[in-house]
């Protein structure tokens, strides 16, 4: 009988069709709060930290991946959250309830940031973001953060950039203070959301070479360079079918697949994860955000020589748009070869459809001369004629 | 010098730009309201209705599609419009408006039907759709059209199927009265959607090649059977990637598509349109919907072994799902190949960006196993983590 070594927060009624008993019943021996200590891979035997060990033919590793902590004083002070799973987002919300927060300082410019930004305005929270960096959301192209930021202005988060985080205390009013090189700033709560690293350390232990990025390396069927061990998920590498190097894309939608590849391989029905192009987004206040693809830096990392642009247009035809809504895509491609590397976009609405387009047209290597041409459904109420992403690979193109 | 010899509205604010004048001064003498008698192409000659001959070295044929009228007593009938161009549109606009008309009978079900129904709907019109078939927009899948006629019913346009036309009569009462053959219809007005035919008569009468579908035979590079003579538009055919038959899709982005590549290799930059695969859209009320590719019996006509399935899901994770909207897209592919032959979505929102998304699938020749793991940018206010474009190509290759 197979079995599942994890957390699963059981209080959740969401989460209630997967308690251990019902997995039990599909014959899956699922162990919740039950640490391991170490995986003893000459025996083949998982050693629980109880004592009890476990035999496996087959090991996989979805260890995930563990929030990066600065390291400062104070990090372990009440009211210091971060938020990476579901036990956390009720911690919050219930210290918010039951303290009656009222402001919020968030630290970093992610898109985990972003979105936090939103829902703790939408609670009614004077909410700051302090940030080391210019501009938020710093995979995008600056004059597309620069409209995040006005975004946020727009909607009464305050952005504080260039500061540099030294320490937290709690004050005598009993708030929070957050000391940086430039200044302090109080709040009730404060949200570190400083990215993830991959939690590879136990895959490591048992052997499992890490990649280059410290996530545990794989191959294209999620195997690692122990026989019978797998990895999935954000503990482990992913192929980047643009870069063709391996790297480390902690996202949910990667790791379903990959949990899927390893599923099968492990079960008799083979499956090759083809990898990813590097597609993500994310929705802030009225602003929606996609990328894909390499920016020029990690174009020219990867050994290409990028040329860009960025053209505005409208998400749908011109004379249908009342609300004077902008569409902004960015292209980035291959002076040699004319292909598409990676493209970005932001507006109101239409953006992250665009994105996936292009996606589809990275995924399978498209150059600019095809997507300038290529058939999307035209209508009005979707866009123009020549749609925002004939013109920009057009426009690329011409500048070649 | 060239010469542009056609017919621009230039009442309309928006064209004043493109007067004669304007066209003049970049160097290009339009004609207007310049009928054309026919081509003398043994001299190279466009020969005018006043007599006139211009002589030329390249020719374009951009003349369009006709609209297709029934054969039946009383289409001449004042308030009997069709919508072709913008004249069209004015002068049904202004009938209204004089008439003070209240009731408008549409026939046919085709995506102008539809885009009327709506439009003629929100200036308070009551609003009857009259049809020869059982469901609206026939190219979609029955399952869909059931929902784009509830759609209808629910904005209150009634929807009358299985009616042949057989003659139009004014009233006594001043009203025009459709009868069919099962019943008559009364309305202030009446609009014919019946669909458009290329106009080629001119072309073919100057020696150019129709292609099977009655339209212009043109190559890749725009080029008739005649040397020096190019056909773009509605007038000529085009490429169906999918299919590989050159076909006639009389639709405006495929038009400016053409004109720019005749353009180019005409003006020595050359080009060459690579086709399309098949993608359109429209929206009616609250509903997109949009349809690439072939459907299964497109499919067997073009030699394929088509399998389909359609999947219902949600154009947001479900979580965020709070007005429970519905996406549905139905997938057709190739049992042999595995590879998509085609798509068609529907719902109030997400499905043409996913239509566009797979339409770059199509293009590209991409099979079910490869779009069921394609990298999309996953974010909850966009779709699951598993988008239904993976959903349904992973169901639909289980299926084969």
């Amino acid at each position: 009988m197979p079995y599942y070594i994890g957390d699963v927060i059981k209080d959740e009624k969401r989460l209630v069709a997967r308690t251990p008993e019902k997995f039990a019943e599909t014959g899956i021996n699922v162990r919740l709060h039950t640490p391991v200590e170490e995986i003893d891979t000459g025996k083949a035997k998982v050693c629980l930290q109880n004592g009890e060990k476990l035999p496996y033919d087959t090991l996989v590793f979805g260890t995930g991946a563990v929030v990066n902590m600065p390291d400062i004083p104070g990090i372990d002070e009440e009211g210091v959250f971060v938020l990476r799973n579901l036990r956390d987002a009720i911690d919050i919300k219930t210290y918010i309830k039951e303290k009656g927060c009222k402001k919020a300082v968030i630290v970093g410019a992610g898109f985990i940031a972003m979105e936090m930004s939103e829902a703790l305005s939408a609670i009614g929270m004077d909410t700051q973001i302090v940030y080391r960096g210019k501009l938020p959301a710093s995979r995008w192209d600056s004059e597309f953060g620069a409209i995040v930021l006005e975004e946020l202005e727009k909607n009464h988060v305050s952005f504080i950039p260039g500061k540099q985080l030294q320490s937290i205390e709690k004050s005598p009013n009993g708030r929070l203070r957050l000391f940086t090189n430039g200044g302090e700033f109080e709040g009730d709560i404060i949200l570190l959301a400083l990215g993830v690293k991959p939690d590879s350390r136990m895959a490591v232990q048992a052997g499992c070479k890490p990649g280059e990025t410290g996530a545990v390396g794989v191959d294209h069927y999620q195997k690692t360079s122990r026989d019978g061990i797998y990895a999935v998920g954000d503990c482990c590498e992913v192929y980047h079918r643009i870069s063709k190097k391996w790297v480390h894309v902690p996202l949910g939608d990667i790791a379903n697949k990959q949990g899927r590849v390893a599923g099968r391989n492990i079960g008799g029905i083979p499956a090759r994860f083809a990898g990813i192009v590097g597609a993500q987004s994310f929705k802030v206040f009225d602003l929606e955000l996609g990328a894909t693809g390499l920016d020029e830096g990690a174009a020219k990392k990867a050994g290409f020589d990028p040329a860009s642009v960025i053209v505005w247009g409208s998400p749908v035809a011109g004379s249908l748009n009342l609300r004077k809504e902008k569409l902004g895509i960015k292209f980035v491609a291959d002076k040699k070869s004319g292909k598409l590397l990676g493209a970005q976009a932001i507006g109101n609405s239409g953006a992250v459809g665009r994105i996936n387009t292009l996606s589809a047209c990275l995924w399978s290597g498209m150059d600019l001369d095809e997507i300038g041409f290529m058939d999307l459904a035209y209508a009005p109420p979707f866009g123009g004629s020549w749609d925002l992403i004939h013109i920009g690979a057009q426009v690329l193109r011409k500048k070649m």
